[in-house]
């Protein structure tokens, strides 16, 4: 099976190590193709960041339709442009805060989101609101840490991290941790090994999340709102975009 | 005092009876600006639509910044990238169901929201719950038009919408309509007078609360969620709008 | 257009400040007429007083409609017989509480009440939830200040409203501030230039609110609950109040 | 022990009814003292009458302190004053529509209220909120009856009622019946007995809260929000009213 | 009147403590029958020993019918088994922590329930949900005490739970305590000497609520959910079970 | 990976036919033990069944722990016992109903469940409200059919439920459909071919996810209330479910 996983911004490096974790979790007959759009913001660290990124994210499920693409993966933790993704192609399209709030419901009484900046944290509140994850969710937590800065291999990032952790943990007597950024899926294990405690990454819980709707032969619903869009025109720089 | 009305589709003849719906209701002294975008889709109806009109309706507001606009209203129901575009100027945006929803609370116990297509039902519900509006919001029903028609002059549109404002009024037991749409702007006043109760335009709403919040002198507040975005490189066809 | 302002205790110096307050926002054809009523508490501080105040204030409404007033609002953030006083008018009536929440939700991703009486915190939250405004109000707080205290000249009462203001920004991680009492609506503008945050005062609000209303030309529905209330007998004190 | 039921309209009729089905109920050595108010509105069916009849409630409860009544009902389904009437006393205070909707949930999953007037079916929606009776009220429902009606020997009232609660044990797909008003209280047996199904007249329910509350020996809290309303002056017809 | 109280553990001074409990409050011809199963765990302490103690309740409840008990009460504040057991008998059956939180939301504003062991807090605020507490409900404290720790006489527990109420009355902002174990109901009245605030002890509380339903006449509904459970065959160590 | 299928009732068929439907979408190298308990009721269609088939349901994870089970899964649709099953072992534990929802909820924007008996739809409902399934869930439908008709040979059942679902596409406007009742497993992919449209089984989900957390070595967490119950003693016919 062929997941096609599109890292919504265009750091190259980014996108590599969502691949590595991708591909240390996916079944052996899991072809991972890991992208990043030809167009858009360096990394999402906004609303207007999140809403440009839908551009890039659309534009490439577009690409995965031709490749015929079991599977998606939006490997942002706003899982940007989902439900449009999901309108354009019959095959599962998940989104990593999705997969990680959702999967970690399952283990956990009550989790910690740990992000990056402050200005995110009412955003995972939106989404955890819209994914029905409320009840499980028993705070946000941001770092302050820029995303670029997960991309420097000696930055402080991985300590202020695993301290935010361990404050979660603590102070919102969680029993887990969601890591809230496609960026920290490297730190997964590590965090896990010195907390001692669940510390789930969105990215392989949204690749074993496709495999399964695959495997389960579940596409998404054509019968409601995520039938294909009606057939438009598209003007200007998006004048490639018109469905027809 | 310049108010930019930004239709989020391409159609000219919309944004032209927006524009004529804003000036019945401004104040004296303000300047209403209308405009569709250079780019994106001719109609939104549907969530890949509403994303990727993102673009135009931020790029219109970057260029209002450099005609100091007072304020902005988003005149598409779906109120595409209001937060996004709340980032990038401290003059307030409104979105028009954002201002009808409300602006419906302040004289109805109960509104029925009377829109296009069935499956922009949901995303009228999930702007509902945004905005807190929940409480008044009796029902959502969709027409089955779509958003062209309502451009074309002879068109069954006017009694077809009529026919289900009368069904939310006896059925969901309403006191009030609003229109689910910026292309219905045109006809509130005269269902108003059929229906003899009180319809409410969002276009017109949105216009009178823009007005409102610039004489009271309140800005989009830059200490939260909604600060600029962080500087940023963008690249492909969006370029040029990397925040500096 | 005629806006009368509601002051529903019968502090004389509160409904002048109320009064001084609205004229600097209203529009230049907009006549403020602001008054207590000849009857109720000097000031309303809990339950009993706020119950019984609506006697005063629906008092004042039928006196208003005799004057073809405009347009109503109801000056205490209890926001006391508010809908009451819709049903006896078909003019708009604003109370405001629901204002300030709802205009600062336009401007803000997440204000503080600021208010009197611990006693009156509840009050409030119940006012957000009734006005939709939950997702808004991260928090509301109490500084410990009779009502009275605001009208004294040189009391503390700016600088312990200010420093909880302070506490506010830093410890819910808000935006920006609702004032909680109409009393406070003079220390608005020092307040939002000492904290160089947003600060909505209920009573400016709630006068720019009643303008746009009239100006849309929207009124109270009556076909629902807030139809004309049943002609009916009143006795003894309420004699007069009998609808006819 | 002596309880003090207040009929917040001045139908003695009412009254009489009232005093009637609480004496069946309580116990043999609690005696009932049921009253109308020397002011306010015949009957209650609107928000202005319920905002009114806040003052003769008030002053019953204020005429019951000097009896040393042990506890009060009031005994309107809007539960009128309810709150204010905690803070002037330290004897319970119950509400019919309270106590109602409280006594169903331990023995109904799901209950409908049928009360009078369409007009009042959101007022007893936001009650079952406010009292977290909303998991259990499936449905309020009216019956277009006048309060009125219910005091004519011979009128339809009975048969619209009964015609009603079957419409509401099918369609609602409830398990039970709550009566919306207190003037239905003498018709709760034979409906009960016609309907085979439980039906539950709020003033039984809260007279044996009352005394159930009494004999715990459980007063209302004066630490919190229902404390002593703060000493004030009132003034004008409310003179009399001012706490000291 | 025979009420049967049914102490879910198998830990009789628990029990008998309970019983003295209970009488305290009874009316004088209520016959108290309180009895542990025959079967389950020692304390409950956990979702295992709840759902596991669901056995011995049954049985119990199957054991008062025969006995013609008038009414239940299930005294642990999980209410195991709670909806079971009123499917198979028409008498009422009332959980103490039902009883406790709906009889403090009569005379509270706001309360903080006190419980033993944090793994129990999300149990309480489960059920405080599903009484629709949740708006009266202020937080659920654990004092981190074992359930077996309130059987030892000379034991520190009631100095804990002492000052863990402290805590929720300054911290929580809480005007009255509600007792979380059955095991505490003997510490009642001594808290609420000692903290001057009100004290809610479920099994008290449930007793008279029980009281309150059997003098009404007022019966679990058979018409809905609570119907006898289907016909069926039992087997294994559970085949006495079975519904004839 | 060895997956428990635990079936909480004891007819043996409806054991075979979950061990059936979750072969078919099992990994190759996935192990599937289904088994019935040694006790228990013959089927689920009661809050007592449910209650009491826990017995069953922890006898047979304690047994699943001798043999070192990967996962479990809990194979009806009450989910009965499943947060005590995940306090006593650390694989995961699943429950069909929460599978279900959650699966749904990637593929579908409102999805209707139908189940069998009517006194079950509450039950259900509850569920969708603790697993956050609430926004995706639009309706609960009942086919008035007993669990034991879906294993008669030549019943109508299919046909009932075939219509019933398609009342729920059409009137709920539903995008897929539930099945609520893991007898019906062996309906899922005749319905989905029939009616065209997606059909979730909650044991084919349940299997997928179990096979998923394994996979990426996620356990229950230890650290919060799914904790290993406290050590205990246990009498009488449950003497043996002691923890030690």
């Amino acid at each position: 099976m062929k997941i096609k996983i599109i890292n919504p911004n265009t750091t190259q490096s980014m996108t590599d190590k969502i691949a590595a974790s991708a591909k240390i979790v996916a079944n052996s007959d899991t072809q991972i193709i890991a992208v990043s759009p030809q167009m858009g913001p360096a990394t999402i660290e906004s609303y207007y960041d999140e809403a440009l990124s839908a551009v890039g994210v659309l534009e490439e499920i577009r690409q995965g339709e031709l490749l015929d693409a079991d599977a998606y993966v939006i490997a942002c933790f706003g899982d940007p442009a989902l439900y449009a993704a999901r309108e354009i192609s019959s095959a599962p399209v998940i989104g990593i805060a999705e997969a990680a709030m959702r999967t970690a419901s399952y283990v956990s009484t009550g989790f910690s989101v740990v992000t990056t900046l402050q200005r995110t944290v009412n955003m995972s509140w939106h989404l955890a609101h819209r994914y029905g994850a409320t009840p499980f969710c028993k705070n946000v937590r941001a770092c302050d840490i820029a995303v670029e800065e997960l991309e420097v291999p000696d930055s402080d990032a991985y300590r202020t991290i695993r301290d935010e952790c361990k404050k979660a943990l603590a102070e919102d007597k969680s029993d887990a941790i969601v890591l809230g950024c496609a960026g920290m899926s490297d730190l997964c294990l590590k965090l896990q090994n010195e907390l001692e405690v669940i510390v789930i990454d969105g990215v392989a819980a949204a690749v074993k999340q496709a495999e399964m709707l695959v495997q389960l032969n579940l596409k998404t619903s054509k019968v409601g709102d995520w039938a294909s869009p009606p057939v438009k025109n598209y003007t200007g720089i998006l004048s490639g975009f018109g469905v027809r």
